[in-house]
């Protein structure tokens, strides 16, 4: 089973259309110019000495790959000359600074000249894994390869130093994101070493250093990767080495790793996945706790925790047919990855929390939570800003998820309007999904049959065509000329699991894929005893926001301002707006609620 | 207006009978054994050496200066030779390790030797505060006044180095309790210079010293105490500092004092108050937070503080006639106070939750909160040992808070069964309350009227004599031979503030003045589920944890082990155990709530 690219696929218009033009126009130079401000750029130069006015980071370098990573998917759709310059002059001066071994990173090569290699918790390859992904992008969108070939030197350097002679002070890198790259970097290269490299990496990670320590959990370093049986520690981190060993167990054909990733995606889409397709519970140590702990006030749900679940999950889909994987990745793209880039796309969210009440703000005085959490407003920069760029990339490359094949199967994952060309397959869809759900798809499969997802979401549905269903996928001989497939998509309202506390007694209201919210400019205060009836009755609103606000009514209890009373089955009916998840916080600091009180 | 101690009143039977005896059983001797373990009492001796097993703590002599307290209460009502035994021994070490200044800190003689008065955070005068209450008991107790005029010395010592020589390092203690004990120092000797000294430092708490520095909100030092409108900060601190201020706002009529005095109540008591007379909402600081942010899981509510709480409320009692003060310590008593004791009388709760769910306690891995926030079992003694020994000395003083009496007006704050001679009047109760609502108060007052409170709990009541209702009271012409109250007690949900998160959509159970909670011991798991209709209705149950538990219907949603799924009107119903919230975790380990889901 493999992917068909973005390469391969136009988004025509639609929802998505709408977002890549937005990281085009807007996001793209947003991004450049905060990074160009905090010295990102031009700590690339490495003439950083005493004077500098800044000091170059560990991982600034993989800001801006990120950057230049997502630079490429444009430019592989279009002309951005200026982009393309700035690109350019950024790996030219990668190239003339990297020293003779293709080492590059603008911090150790200026700033901590004797430490390369000695502190296995400080990114130096995570930063290299992400020069190498943004390298082999650029050459495919460019054909330039300048940096692809000083990527292939240091991708050499790193295994002589790492696997060779093992001269390094530790064996596998404590932030993970190198092995995914060299599985990129050897697909696009044909160097198996690269490969076999990464399955290095995959294989020793967990496994003590001589001197019996690890980075434990917080670095999933406690145990082998093949042994792991939760998703756990930092979630980033988590997902980035679990993508790498999906790679690597598919390659290999490792069953047993393989089995591994299965159970580690199960842990995390069945137990600790908020409803918006957030991941991690904790600002502390940004990661995973326990099975069901999905505090909402308090969620740290990272953007780049949602991008790299899609990166995992994409990769288990070539291990296994299992719609889950594709219902994942569509719940990810439509709410807590989407969530972290602004309606205009100038500022994000690092952490997308599921509640907001900003009269409480100011309780950081006593809990030392982190300044900001709970984050109420997205911020142009930040100074761990991996999430900006990380949006840079997603975005324009987003076609990655639509489709898969096999020898005789075309997979349609998810919905968007688009065209694609692959190896003699030509397929159309042509939808307003997910302001509807119907999609029609027209396909030459040179004789594969086509398989298209039907959403877990989904409570019913039509096809034009006989199908049959497996997996999650409804399988159509493609004989027809044109599929016509049409989702019911009602308002509905979801429980969560008894087990997750703050959902208690609390119902999340969706349409189709799309998680939605209660905000205070338009509910006004207090919305945490906003109550809800299951039988509410909802109308679609306007789409200012992209997709239609929600209205319905909802109840409000009758406070007399005491402390305490004694309860009386006193609610005033208020209307109740609810617009997406994906666009809180667009309109002022205010009240943000997804889990509403049942009445 | 004056308060007839406990020296006056004898409880003879009921509820508060049961708890002195178990202080007197149980309690006092529990404590002492884990103090001895712990070396606190052999720190009196004044040994410590570098071959020490043990280096006394700067707060050790207040923990063995509240038992000894404690125990005068005890001997002021009966003969506990062995207790007086080692009373008298710990005096004595006191009296002979103290300098000829009559100062006394096992820390500070032994340990830091020069460091005497150096450090305004180090709790030496808050030592040398609770040597004073204690020496004050003691000497009514049982005649002896060793340790008080040990305790004269010291006054006059701090008085010479604080306010007349200004020596110290500092000019107010960073912890204070020492003005509300000067001042029973005073009410004891009759030497109106430890009441100036209380005032000199109550009216220069809040001042900068000359470096301009304060200790800011944590101790209340930001500002004057006369300029305060919120209780902030360290819970117990502001209280005690609170309790001073009222004293010397009676004592010297300062009405701009006693106003904020009053505004600082009223914002704890209207709006930073948990339903179970709980003060304190994180353990960042043991502090308050903002209004209204009372969580339930991490309650800190610190036995200490809901203590230090009846404290302050009993001398506002002095200040201003208005039944709030005695509503808030019964609340307190019947619940965040008495649940920081099990119910053998042997183990404490330091912090006392309104929810725990013992499955996410391993969430502590990553939230990194205080290793035993949220605590689910009281222990024995605590490093930081405050909360037993201030049980040891409250409960057999609770008769403290019965009566106060005016030139024309006896008051009836609390219902206890017992019996009061005091200056002429005599009263005696009859009651099984809270059991039950009746109160039968005979009562000789020398042409004195009767003031009886009405709870604010109570919706109906009646009374076989005439009455006029006034501030809370219910004024009775005093020729009557018996007085007959009849309180209604139905058990009532209560609700809270719209702006207290944990509490929307929930209700809290209680009968009278004791709030009820839910077991999993009793009703199962995930009870953070359970929903209460407002109509359900109860019936009383045992007695087996000295108030009835009740008995009602409750309801629990349907629950397919999925994460998240559409919600359906599918509940099962299930019988429902509440037991008094006091009561809780007795029964081992298990879930708790005191605010349920309402239907």
């Amino acid at each position: 089973m493999k992917h068909i690219g973005y390469v391969h696929t136009d988004i025509t218009s639609g929802f998505w259309k709408t977002k890549q033009d937005m990281v085009a126009e807007s996001t793209v130079y947003a991004v450049y110019d905060r990074f160009k401000d905090t010295y990102r750029f031009e700590a690339l130069k490495c003439e950083h000495n005493a004077d500098s006015k800044f000091t170059p980071h560990i991982f600034w370098d993989s800001d801006v790959a990120k950057w230049i990573e997502g630079v490429a998917y444009l430019l592989s759709k279009g002309s951005y000359p200026e982009l393309e310059r700035i690109a350019d002059e950024s790996i030219d001066y990668m190239v003339k600074n990297a020293d003779e071994n293709g080492y590059f990173n603008s911090h150790y090569l200026v700033v901590e000249t004797d430490k390369r290699f000695t502190d296995r918790s400080r990114h130096e390859l995570y930063c290299a894994g992400h020069l190498m992904e943004a390298a082999v992008a650029y050459k495919r969108a460019t054909g330039k390869d300048k940096l692809l070939r000083l990527m292939c030197k240091y991708a050499d350097y790193i295994e002589r130093v790492f696997k060779i002679e093992k001269s390094a002070a530790f064996i596998t890198p404590g932030h993970p994101e190198i092995e995914l790259a060299l599985v990129k970097l050897y697909e696009e290269t044909g160097e198996t070493r690269y490969l076999e490299l990464s399955k290095f990496f995959i294989d020793e990670h967990g496994k003590p250093l001589p001197d019996g320590s690890n980075l434990g959990r917080y670095n999933q370093d406690e145990m082998l990767l093949k042994d792991r049986t939760n998703i756990d520690g930092h979630s980033v981190r988590a997902f980035y080495i679990y993508s790498g060993a999906a790679d690597i167990a598919l390659r290999y054909g490792d069953k047993e790793l393989a089995d591994a990733c299965r159970r580690v995606f199960d842990s995390a889409y069945y137990r600790r996945m908020y409803i918006t397709g957030g991941f991690g519970s904790t600002h502390i140590g940004e990661a995973f706790t326990v099975d069901y702990d999905l505090p909402s006030r308090t969620a740290y749900t990272e953007t780049c925790a949602s991008i790299a679940m899609v990166y995992f999950a994409s990769r288990m889909q070539l291990l296994e047919v299992d719609s889950k994987y594709a219902d994942c990745i569509e719940r990810v793209i439509y709410n807590g990855f989407l969530s972290g880039v602004s309606l205009n796309g100038k500022a994000f969210f690092y952490e997308n929390p599921l509640e907001i009440d900003p009269d409480f703000n100011n309780v950081n005085y006593a809990t030392r939570e982190k300044a900001r959490l709970p984050i109420t407003q997205r911020k142009e920069v930040f100074d761990c800003s991996c999430c900006p760029p990380n949006v840079v990339r997603f975005i324009p490359s987003i076609a990655d998820y639509l489709y898969t094949v096999d020898d005789d199967t075309l997979y349609v994952h998810q919905f968007m309007n688009s065209e694609t060309e692959y190896e003699g397959i030509t397929v159309a869809q042509k939808t307003d999904y997910p302001r509807c759900g119907k999609v029609t798809i027209k396909a030459v499969t040179n004789g594969k049959r086509i398989a298209v997802r039907i959403p877990g979401w989904c409570e019913s549905f039509r096809l034009n065509v006989p199908y049959e269903i497996k997996n999650g996928y409804a399988y159509i001989d493609c004989n027809s000329e044109s599929i016509e497939l049409d989702l019911d998509m009602p308002v509905v309202m979801m429980r969560a699991n008894s087990r997750v506390h703050d959902c208690a007694g609390r119902v999340a209201i969706m349409r189709g894929p799309v998680v939605y919210c209660a905000e205070g400019v338009d509910n006004g205060k207090d919305l945490k005893n906003l109550r809800i009836s299951l039988d509410a009755a909802f109308t679609l609103g306007d789409t200012e926001l992209l997709l239609p606000k929600l209205h319905t009514e909802g109840y409000m209890p009758v406070d007399d301002g005491s402390l305490y009373r004694v309860a009386k089955n006193e609610y005033r009916k208020i209307p109740v707006t609810l617009i997406p998840y994906y666009a809180f916080a667009n309109r002022g600091e205010t009240e943000m609620y997804v889990w509403l009180l049942e009445k």
